[in-house]
């Protein structure tokens, strides 16, 4: 059980685990893949008060190389969940489970475009983890659309179980279909049901008929990362001292909001990193 | 008519300055005179991101020089008062006063310890500025509490309109009693009133008659800064947006509470420029 677990890469989950670090806390630090982001592509920055005139990638590494030399280690691996646990928290990464007293958000400004269909069905046959729950679509046909080259993996894995695999790759893909798995270069439209569940899916030019539709996306919401979580106009609520409207949980930077600006999510990650030192140190007395 | 005075030459006013140069605006930035803060004393800070392992001094320097290089004048006077006058502000400092559409408070952590009977008899005997109100006071037994060397100006002064002036020093004084001005050094305990004005300050060791009493404090209150804008927990109250109890006054940094923290106070600067910037476009639209 960590004391803390953050999630994010970006300059307010460095800045978070930073803190945590010097206070002393256990906690595990899940940076995802690496991706291009727009503050790598910035060619100079001139606000961030203290390194004047420095590129964004610059920048980045500057970040990353005071967080690895205060003995930090960056985990890559892609946080697909977290579960509250009444009093804990499960988080899902790369199929295993990590347990924590505090959880921290700095997964960045990801305002989710979801299919028409998608939330109705969530649940009903709409998921985001394949091969979590493509077991239970056994000898159906399923559906994966994938916003990177991870479905692919998981359009394999589950042509072993289910009749018929349809990937729909929302990015350049080389996949070539073969006998279990068709590949769709369309754009998917609508994903519909019968109102208990999904029956079929939508795109531009054809309609597919699917027993499930799997999603996966390069940023995944918060919404759909912790359920229940409050928002406000897209981003997760937070109050002054970066708490949530979930106890023990705390988010930072551009995920909390406007402006999105550097040296607002390292203040924020501080923040967060020192309300969660204060929880859990609060929940030793009790 | 500046677009923005900054108030405050730590952290957060640096970090805000440098936001509203990029954004072309026009602005003053008052740092106050130099003074020791724990910022300077801290031998080795860790939770900067990107400059890790800096000394306080250093850091602050770094900041310094960021501002400077970026072509911002730092004025080191001290602002003594903030008047609202109807959509402008007018701030004193130094005797002259400058006009400006919006204000920026990043004037540090300052708890006021307030001597007994202050706020009560302010307006009524006690006040900040000698100088200004001191005329009020002719031929009339006045007394100067002050925390610096400032306050042996105000008092040469006054000895010259009023008619015997007690300075109290609380500082290491080198000043000496003349036919006009009293030096006393003793700790004031309480401004003593007949409810409706001064009649005496108490002092440990002694009671002198006094129709006024004037406090010199090297940190100016913000209470008492910009009369008016509302406190929580004796620290400016702001929203997320940095934004004020007051329409166009915006603060940050340690002035607006915990943490106490230099990246909190930076992004806070960041935030407070950035909202000032949309109040100023947003009234050049109307």
């Amino acid at each position: 059980m960590f004391d803390s677990l953050i999630i994010g890469g970006g300059p307010a989950g460095l800045s978070a685990c930073l803190n945590l670090q010097i206070r002393n806390k256990s906690f595990k630090f899940f940076s995802g893949t690496e991706k291009t982001t727009g503050l790598m592509k910035a060619p100079q920055i001139d606000n961030y008060l203290g390194l004047q005139g420095i590129s964004g990638t610059e920048l980045l590494n500057n970040f990353k190389k005071h967080v690895n030399e205060m003995g930090i280690e960056i985990f890559k691996d892609k946080v697909t969940n977290i579960i509250g646990m009444g009093g804990y928290f499960a988080v899902n990464s790369n199929n295993e489970f990590y347990e924590a007293k505090t959880i921290i958000i700095g997964t960045g400004h990801a305002k989710a475009n979801y299919f028409l269909g998608e939330k109705e069905y969530l649940g009903k046959g709409v998921g985001y983890c394949a091969t979590c729950d493509g077991p239970l679509y056994k000898n159906k046909p399923i559906t994966i659309i994938s916003e990177n080259e991870e479905g692919e993996e998981e359009s394999v894995f589950l042509s072993q179980i289910c009749s018929e695999v349809y990937y729909i790759p929302l990015y350049n893909s080389e996949m070539k279909s073969n006998s279990k798995i068709k590949i769709i270069k369309d754009k998917p439209m609508e994903i519909v049901g019968d109102g208990d569940k999904v029956i079929s899916l939508k795109l531009k030019n054809q309609e597919i008929k699917t027993e499930a539709v799997f999603i996966i996306r390069n940023v995944i919401p918060v919404s759909q990362l912790l359920e229940g979580i409050e928002l406000e106009d897209g981003s997760i609520k937070v109050n002054r001292h970066m708490e949530t409207s979930i106890n023990g949980v705390f988010a930072c930077g551009d995920c909390t909001g406007k402006p999105y600006q550097i040296s607002k999510a390292v203040g924020e990650g501080s923040i967060a990193a020192l309300s969660a030192v204060k929880f859990l140190d609060k929940s030793i007395k009790r």
